[in-house]
């Protein structure tokens, strides 16, 4: 596919420098931290605001081209790639926190705002936005994958933290969404189902987010389990006793094993907790102690109290940086990475059968997880290229996913859908599916929204 | 409009005495807890099962009728009346908890079960279902209005705790959304869009709800303040300090003036909050103190705690009694609830500017709210049938509707839209209100469900 050239003049009038159709430019956006391809969009451009995005859209509409928001390209399941070509919309100059409304716990920012970004932003004001995946993701970005991540357990993922919205529509209307009040009642909620729609509904501009107070005293520790049966047990446990936790992670023994190697930690090759507490310094002392017989219960041992934030700083890093560090378990390999999510009780034993599927398929694939929520990855490494390991690995993903159907779970739950698990979607929803669809072609009867993600192809 | 032979047939054979086109039953489903009034609907189904519905919708869209889902009636803006004829789906003979996961803290329950009733099964669980609207509603009403109450503040609305729902749509489907799992990245949020939808999109025939733990502990409190705006900034800094509230209540002069004549209290009939926090006990006792001293920084007098469990269900029982207690302050009078929510920092001039709006109208007017959410109601007491009372009550609440709005809040916080607050609807949404009906169309070609509420009318 090659632009109109009618509609390239239009976008070089209105964007001058900021159009690109140059390989590299158009490389860049083939790019995908997975290891799903597909071949450049025709071209990249860099808008600086809603009008400018509106336009582009119109613009695109009118020749039919499709348009595919860009934020930080991190997504894994090859959401941001331009399967049917079209015009890359590269949001990354977008990147101002508009107001900080601290008396209302509220900011609202453009999407290329990265989640780091913001939170220095946030430093003086004793407020911080709490979603974290791994990655220093967009918040557009995160918005469109509806992203969580380590501390979703205690303060939501992005359907809990996003208040309301702008959103450029398949025509080029901006509308707004959701208000500044806590809660609302007026009608459908529109912010919810754009939030987790990947681009396919409409382009974000804008976001109101929700902060929260950060927490006048912290505790975090790590502390080493026999079995994953038990740490994951001493998970259940921790939940059901209600006490208030700001993250909890599993990290299997092949991962331990990783840190140890990359970061030069001596952690004992086996399965472990990392939790963080947050509170006044009595309550975190309180749940810390409260946990910690628990975790005894289940015969944890080892523990090591990160208390000064530079010790926890260190913990969160290992933590965030699990798969770099996993990698080096097979020099040269990339990551396959799964993500599903389980109700509680069905967790133990979700996790022990991808463990077995792994180990019967002979490939290394270390298991994390954001188990406070059911959630958890295997982050299955196979050679560039090498197509049989590729299915293997595929193969294991399928079996993770559909044994989290039959137990009421979900195939996904934080990365999305994108193209990698678009064939699974109609076994989690039966005919819901059919609904996503129609809701699509009602809001972008052209399919020019990242056509070929997420719905159901049309008739 | 009377209902074509043939699905009157059709609908006998199916319900037998389940079908009713008695004036008393219909007569009972033209009621409402509002001063909102419409025609009574032309018949009255009770179905027992998702299918019963799902052949009750078929029928009725085959004859282009409208269905209009009833739960217990108790919505405050026309929601369930048949504007436009047609057939009442009442759904009080759906009233079983199907399934209670205790492990995985989750209970499926049919749309007709109430929210009592479902605590009541729940008791021995050790887990209860939080959301409360003064009302026992049923929990497919709930959910349809997206309910909320005066827990929400800690553990949400109906929006954050229902994971899925079993639905018929227009065309007689039946579909389920959501999963089992705590959080999920699979497509649309079709459990979200459902939610607050007030059965204009599909009938929710069962709903998966989240339940919470029953707190170990818990400690409650009214205190007097001297103005109204003590009260509220009180409210404003108890959240800024981070203290987990599970209830914080206002309640006006005049309120407390009604509760006292309808009680026999002997509260101080000025401005109070209304208390509560759960948690362990050496927690709760940590944040009753913490509370305690801010609030005598506001000038709090008159604490009361309610230690004992006696206590705290006569303290609750008085705030969730308020629109009877408050309707002896005229007697006869029948009462026009306003319901806005706006951003924390607003929230004190929001209530003043009422009050005084009240107080220049000449009318009984109290003032009672969820202000931990920013949310607040008047209650205007106003004669039946004195129209010009009722055009000033109106006038009161479309005013505290606008100036929510200039402040970035929402004309409804918990109440819905039905047909009272649609006039307002392009105000709050702009374009975002056709994008409703655009969703609407998609979903409900025929205009069946629930017509007339919402959504813009069609073309
Ligand atoms: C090492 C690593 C660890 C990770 N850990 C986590 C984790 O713990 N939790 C988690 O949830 N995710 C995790 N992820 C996945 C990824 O970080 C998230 O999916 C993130 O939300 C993607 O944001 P992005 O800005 O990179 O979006 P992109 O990858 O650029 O885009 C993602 C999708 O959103 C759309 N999009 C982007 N911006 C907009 C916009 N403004 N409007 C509309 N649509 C838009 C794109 O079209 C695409 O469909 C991880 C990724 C990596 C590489
Ligand atoms: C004294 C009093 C106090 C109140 N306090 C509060 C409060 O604090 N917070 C609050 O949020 N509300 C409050 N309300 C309002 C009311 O209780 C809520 O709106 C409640 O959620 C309505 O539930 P219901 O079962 O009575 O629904 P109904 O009134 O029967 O119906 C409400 C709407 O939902 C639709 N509906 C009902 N069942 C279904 C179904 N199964 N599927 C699809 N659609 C359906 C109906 O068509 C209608 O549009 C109060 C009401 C009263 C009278």
């Amino acid at each position: 596919m090659t632009l109109p050239p009618d509609l390239v003049q239009q976008l070089e009038k209105l964007l001058g420098p900021r159009l690109s159709q140059g390989a590299a430019d158009r490389d860049h956006h083939a790019e995908s931290a997975s290891f799903h391809r597909a071949p450049p969009p025709d071209a990249v451009v860099w808008p600086e605001s809603a009008e400018e995005v509106s336009e582009i859209v119109r613009a695109c509409a009118d020749a039919g081209v499709p348009v595919i928001p860009w934020g930080t390209g991190t997504s894994l399941e090859g959401h941001a790639l331009a399967t049917r070509g079209g015009v890359t919309i590269d949001l990354t100059r977008m990147d101002k926190v508009t107001d900080i409304r601290a008396e209302d716990m509220q900011a609202s920012v453009q999407p290329g705002v990265t989640r780091e970004a913001l939170n220095t932003e946030l430093r003086a004001t004793g407020l911080f936005f709490p979603v974290d995946p791994g990655a220093n993701a967009s918040l557009g970005g995160m918005a469109a994958t509806r992203a969580s991540g380590t501390a979703a357990v205690r303060y939501g993922t992005m359907r809990d933290n996003v208040l309301g919205l702008q959103v450029v529509l398949a025509d080029g209307r901006i509308i707004r969404t959701g208000t500044r009040a806590a809660k609302t009642s007026a009608g459908y909620d529109l912010t919810g189902l754009f939030v987790g729609s990947e681009g396919t509904l409409g382009i974000i501009t804008e976001l109101t987010l929700r902060l929260h107070g950060q927490p006048e005293d912290v505790a975090a520790a790590v502390c080493a389990f026999d079995s994953l049966e038990h740490a994951v047990e001493c998970v259940n446990a921790t939940i059901q006793s209600g006490i208030p936790m700001a993250r909890i992670e599993f990290v299997d023994a092949v991962a331990a094993r990783a840190f140890n190697l990359y970061a030069g930690t001596t952690l004992p090759e086996t399965p472990h907790l990392m939790v963080e507490f947050h509170g006044s310094p009595s309550a975190v002392r309180e749940d810390a102690e409260r946990f910690g017989e628990l975790a005894r219960e289940f015969g944890a041992q080892g523990f090591d109290w990160a208390t000064s934030p530079e010790d926890r700083t260190r913990l969160w890093r290992m933590r965030h940086g699990a798969y770099h560090a996993c990698l080096i378990l097979r020099p040269g390999a990339t990551g396959v990475v799964t993500d599903v999510c389980v109700p509680m009780s069905h967790l133990p034993a979700a996790v022990a059968a991808a463990a077995e599927d792994i180990r019967e398929a002979g490939l290394i694939g270390p298991i994390v997880g954001h188990v406070g929520d059911g959630n958890f990855h295997s982050q299955l490494l196979v050679e560039p290229g090498n197509e049989a390991e590729i299915t293997a690995a595929k193969r294991i993903a399928t079996r993770m996913a559909e044994r989290a159907l039959a137990v009421g779970g979900t195939i996904t739950g934080e990365h999305g859908i994108g193209i990698g698990k678009r064939p699974l979607m109609a076994a989690e929803h039966g005919e819901g599916w059919q609904v996503m669809g129609a809701i699509k072609a009602a809001l972008d009867p052209g399919n020019i929204l990242n056509p070929g993600k997420l719905v159901p192809d049309r008739n």
